[in-house]
């Protein structure tokens, strides 16, 4: 019977998915779960998106073009001009998902051995996609003490190797929900042009930014033209995280020449959810206005739910829609999977992310859990009436 | 400015799509194109597909399982097992398109360096996809004198070494048309078993078996059961390419819990096309039997009238709907762009596919072409005339 591959073992199982089984388990006993582990959205997609999929008429179910269709393409880089970020249809091309541009770009980009520097806790499945790639994922550790802000340069610079090909950052970020200042970004494309480094931005939560604070996308910043990769997807922004429909963008011709080349080999994207994409671009402010003051709304409530319980520490971050929480559990593991199996409030419990999955640095966030505010405002406050309850009863048992 | 990646420079260009240019500019000049040259159908798409999609209900688009609908794998697993294919819901994954089942099953079950054989010519995106998984390629060349029959065991056994760890055919051929026996299925099956090597059959064309014969799945050999990874896809057997909508399939439990941590990492295929293809299972036979019939008499027509012309050598393939054809010319990539920028035939000229990007082995395919016949036999005929006197002319000008 022949083995399966190194890669294939190295391989990192979803962190976000290992508690299913308990939860399932628990659903079958009766538990109401509130879901605060995965970024799936309760928001209503468009409709601009959903009818535009409903009114398709074609006979032939074709590939469409390996970089997506073209109208998709002409009207998105409208899009993002009128956004203030100048690019034309040839700097951007159709993934499918914001998962396929981040490997797109890391094949093109890094060879395998290169190094990659990412400021911990990050988005689990960059350690999916480096693994795929061959790239070596070196964490640099941001700190819940100062809401997790951008490490600072020294700290980057020591971890600069001759191996060292780039800089992953997600903007605002999963799993933090912190928004880089303009001095953070600077600081970041002054590393890139120093080492002649790679800085790819994840800015698919770029639409969720809140109190007025702008999202300043990489692709603005001056002299990072050839450096800048930026991935987009409209799983968050349209709530449409079933399509599989994102974006590369880069300005860099030779990073999407090559990309292209991947783009080829898998033929194309999906047509049914590219037209209903290209459709929900018409998708006026008030629609983001609107789910902004939602998503404020229920931070404001998680937020302080949460400050109000003894030992808990979570700061009140500017984008996306999660926190990263500290709570007074000697493991987030343990404690998770406790929520799921030995504990309910009321006939419910809370499902959430061990924030140990976010770090690449062993032993870290074994105090921490990530939760998306992704539940309306009246089941968020029943989740926190659970965890609250779950909280002492699992001090409680652990003493 | 930062170097792009070195499997970005190796990563080859699509084939197919090189002469792209020289069509459009063909187009431009109001030449008629017939396009021979990829494998997209003109067959509609069932109904039963499309209805689907336009009824689909939902408020969200949510991610769907990494590894597909539930109710969907559900279904095709009694699909194949139908076909004689026992297996179980567990036993496939729906991926983005074949592509992804390809790059998955080459990720799980290979290592960088590892090597596999592949019978040349073959579909050239395979080179693509090992060059990302890292994975050497041995071409094992077959020959137009007996059809592409697969080459004898000890031809393979002198290819392999101690890094070989797969084979991988494509049964019916692309781009042959080749239908293995059942005698070289065994052949390759006790090759596997000896030397301990996954053996992967792309089955895309599984439905396009002509005049009674059958096609014999990988999956149905005694013995094979862990070596054993078939790749499916929605878009050749409902002419629905542009679905992105393929199954990996195997009994081997360890190569399936890996794959799905790549596909976890991704997230999920995509929804809309999913609901397409789960209703398309419910296609009658009737639809495959009028498809194979029109393709049996689409083949008929191109092989005989290719036959005919003189210098010409086409084998009569038993599936898929593509031909190789030896062709009495120097130099297929120079004669298949001359076909798109210098000649015309009453208004036309055909766009085919130089046979070279289907090989590994430098120098071959030089006198041969891919043809698809996806066209309407009208077409199909006017296609034949212009590629005759196209090599007429082409040789006087040689001369």
């Amino acid at each position: 019977m022949p083995a399966i591959s190194n890669r294939g073992h190295q391989m990192p199982a979803s962190p976000i998915r290992k508690l299913v089984p308990f939860a399932e388990e628990a659903a079958k006993r009766g538990t109401q779960i509130f879901y605060l582990n995965i970024g799936q959205p309760d928001i209503a997609t468009p409709p601009q998106f959903m009818d535009a999929i409903r009114n398709v008429n074609i006979d032939v179910l074709a590939y469409s073009h390996s970089a997506g269709n073209e109208s998709y393409r002409t009207k998105l880089a409208q899009y993002y001009t009128n956004q203030g970020i100048a690019i034309t249809s040839t700097d951007l091309m159709i993934t499918v998902g914001g998962s396929e541009a981040i490997v797109f770009a890391m094949m093109s980009c890094f060879n395998p051995g290169d190094e990659v520097i990412i400021p911990e806790p990050f988005y689990a499945n960059y350690n999916g996609f480096a693994t795929m790639a061959g790239v070596t994922v070196k964490p640099i550790t941001a700190s819940i003490s100062n809401g997790f802000a951008l490490p600072s340069s020294e700290a980057f610079e020591a971890l600069i190797t001759d191996k060292t090909k780039g800089i992953i950052i997600c903007n605002p970020n999963n799993p933090t929900g912190y928004l880089y200042s303009k001095e953070e970004l600077l600081a970041l494309r002054d590393l890139a042009l120093k080492y002649d480094l790679f800085l790819f931005a994840d800015e698919v939560y770029r639409d969720f930014c809140y109190e007025g604070k702008e999202h300043i996308s990489i692709l603005t910043l001056d002299g990072l033209e050839q450096n800048a990769i930026v991935i987009d997807s409209v799983s968050k922004k349209y709530s449409a995280c079933g399509a599989r429909i994102g974006t590369l963008i880069s300005r860099n011709k030779e990073v999407m020449s090559t990309a292209l080349k991947f783009a080829q080999a898998r033929l194309s994207p999906p047509t049914f959810e590219q037209i209903g994409a290209e459709a929900a671009i018409e998708v006026p402010s008030a629609y983001f206005e609107e789910v902004s003051t939602e998503y404020v709304s229920r931070r404001d409530l998680l937020v302080s739910r949460l400050n109000a319980m003894p030992g808990v520490t979570c700061p009140n971050p500017g984008g996306a829609f999660y926190v990263v929480v500290e709570l007074p559990i000697d493991d987030s593991d343990k404690f998770c999977q406790w929520m799921l199996e030995s504990f309910e409030h009321n006939g419910t419990t809370v499902m959430m992310a061990p924030a140990t999955g976010f770090y690449a640095t062993p032993g870290l966030g074994k105090k921490e859990v990530r939760m998306a505010y992704v539940l309306n405002k009246h089941d968020l406050d029943l989740a926190m009436d659970a965890l609250q309850a779950g909280l002492i009863a699992y001090q409680k048992e652990m003493n």
